[in-house]
């Protein structure tokens, strides 16, 4: 087998076999394909596509590129959430402990990666001495027993999605709907998961800007999903502006703790119910959606979710009184609000700039070596579609700096109020296949 | 200026302005950009294609990435001839002195290569002692005084292509007309012509297999040339079988004087005198075909064409006499006459598959390691379209080894009989634009 044939192959948009995916991915994970042909082969993909089957073969190709986790010593149908990502998304966090609270197991890899803010593990860490390096076996036995625990991620996870992602930014080659579904798809699966609910973010915010792109990559997943064995559906959601009204990792901590509580924000309660329902009904624990939303919302109301989180930061070396008392966790030392210029209605909140501010601030890495501040951050005090006054506060801004102006006209430049109440909507579609 | 930039730009289908193209050539032949950037941006234009000035800027830039041959203490229009290749062209060999002879001068620079023979230059050296080692003085005031000279190859000519092209042939993204169109047209330029004539090969023994890709290439080539202000036109000619009756470098030499001599092969003495007359009216010597294709058989029959060859062959240190005694020309030891099996018509010769019978026979390379037999060769006894009786040579094979019976077997199987005349054509059209 010759990677050239495999490409032209591909650019003349005939189907590959197993056989030649396998060859192109052992061989450019292993170096024998140089990466000028896998350049020019994913070129290829982006203009060809790929059928359902080579997808499910290039994911499975790159799941065994390398270590897979073992959850089979963990009881129950082990269900996975994933999101492609948007700002001040505080779901894991909710739905963790809310899952674990109904005894399904909730037993997920994390890391650390770029972002507006940092990943899950960083939010955790806002409970000094909170911790992630666990052996297997503790992993394992604090899953059975607890039903709830997060794992640092194994350093040889899907190696060869790794080599193409990097190489993939390089090359303008991100944006393929093939190569999207097939990464993501292929961590999941290499995680050990069962079953997998897809949170596919659309809007200003997201990578998928229109509903339609949003879809065809979330079933693009599912169908992946299906093919290689794992019951998988996706919800499609909003990201036209930031979810919940927390941005900041100490402070999204706490936006979790106040919806554990009952005392969220509605769209990202709302949004927790959605994904966390599909999760209870895929681990098969009701038959219905309602009624995995009525038992969701039951251990949110007598205090077993916010229990189960407690013992979930005690396990990993966290002080759990700190749950009730939110003001231990840390905080900015300057807060700041940035206030309205005009009456109206707030038309428009841009996802991705306030974002973008947010680690301008600290919040989030730019690159890997980065460091996170784990106070700064901003709270919405408006979301679209809030009616407002002149002088009133849109954001907080919380911060260790005493100079704020860019990052103030940053967030006023992305906030716009306007005459007319605008339409919003927060869940979009289920997708099944 | 980002390279991956560049690659999105193109990958979208825009047009990339001359800088762009420009900082791309002079990237890659300079390192800084990467052979997986290269060859990402060669399959997207392979796929979204380049407009006829984005061609143009792609030609003039790798031009500029090397030494530009400088013709100009060289009188009169220098007009070059550039074949896309075949089997047995033994055209420049023709062409050279009987351009010459009408007083236009010929200043060729020509390489080795692979093949299925040697290119012009391995050819002449069938004349023991001819070199092509001149330095520029030497080479101008020959062309000056005899209007006739072949140079070796720069070694610094177009390197952006030369990089390019190497790299195309393993990521499947040679065949793009824009990219083929460019490399050719980049090299002519660069060797100092005024003015082109381009001889595109159709057929199967052509890279182009239909007349109308053969077209598509030719109108690229053409509009390129007229954009850098190179008068250009190309022919479209037959390569469905081999052109002329020898294909081996002493034979071919040893056909090119017949056809000086006025005794060649039919389609031969019809492409030169086709693509001569072009190059006579382009180096504005008469205003009408006609009248250069008269001119062009005047001297073929006053004898001054040969007369022209054999000053060439002495000005560049060979033996002029051998020109009247080809017995003195390499000679292969063994002689095979392929016969026929039945009565009929050639109905096709596979002009490729006959191409690599020559090269197994060691009459071209396959690697620039390999050594050239410029003994042996091919003389074909029937060309398509002939009758043919069962017993009677088809081919006759020069060899310097007894067994030959591979190579047989590969002629046979390629040439084919049938009991109906099949319709030949050598010239399909001209392309002025």
């Amino acid at each position: 087998m010759r990677m050239v044939d495999i490409i032209e192959k591909k650019r003349e948009g005939r189907e590959l076999s197993k056989e030649e995916i396998q060859f192109f991915v052992n061989g450019y994970t292993n170096g024998t394909i140089p990466d000028y042909q896998a350049s020019a082969f994913l070129m290829a993909i982006y203009f060809q596509d790929m059928t359902d089957e080579e997808r499910a073969n290039l994911t499975l190709a790159m799941v065994d590129s390398g270590d897979v986790i073992d959850l089979s010593n963990i009881e129950g149908t082990k269900v996975d959430k994933h999101s492609t990502g948007g700002v001040g998304d505080t779901t894991t966090l909710v739905l963790a402990p809310l899952i674990a609270a109904l005894d399904i197991p909730f037993a997920k890899m994390s890391g650390r990666g770029l972002g507006h803010t940092g990943g899950t593990i960083d939010k955790l860490e806002a409970f000094t001495g909170f911790h992630v390096e666990l052996t297997d076996q503790e992993f394992t036995e604090m899953v059975n027993r607890d039903k709830i625990s997060v794992i640092g991620q194994s350093g040889n996870l899907t190696p060869a999605d790794k080599k193409l992602y990097a190489l993939r930014d390089v090359t303008a080659t991100v944006s393929s709907i093939p190569l999207i579904a097939s990464s993501i798809m292929s961590k999941k699966i290499a995680a050990g998961a069962d079953a997998i609910v897809l949170d596919v973010k659309t809007g200003a915010g997201a990578f998928m800007k229109t509903e339609e792109e949003a879809a065809e990559l979330a079933s693009a997943m599912v169908r992946i999903g299906q093919l290689v064995g794992r019951n998988t559906m996706a919800i499609i959601s909003d990201m036209s502006q930031p979810l919940g009204n927390a941005i900041g990792n100490s402070l999204e901590v706490q936006e979790a703790i106040e919806t554990l509580q009952g005392n969220g924000p509605e769209d990202l309660t709302e949004l927790v119910l959605t994904l966390g329902s599909q999760m209870v009904v895929l681990a098969e624990k009701t038959d219905s959606l309602e009624e995995a939303r009525e038992r969701l919302k039951a251990v949110i109301e007598d205090g077993s979710a916010l229990g189960k989180f407690k013992q979930f930061i005690q396990n990993q070396g966290g002080n759990p009184e700190w749950v009730e008392k939110p003001e231990l966790l840390p905080q900015a030392k300057y807060k700041f609000d940035v206030l309205a210029d005009e009456d109206g209605f707030v038309t428009e909140m841009v996802a991705d700039t306030i974002g973008v501010a947010a680690m301008k601030l600290g919040a989030g890495r730019e690159t890997k070596e980065d460091s996170i501040d784990l106070a700064v951050g901003f709270i919405l005090r408006k979301k679209v579609g809030d009616s407002v006054k002149k002088g009133e506060s849109l954001v907080t801004i919380f911060a260790n700096q005493e100079d704020v102006a860019d990052i103030e006209a940053m967030l006023k430049e992305n906030i716009c109020i306007g005459k007319d109440i605008p339409e919003t909507k927060l869940i979009y579609r289920e997708i099944h296949s």
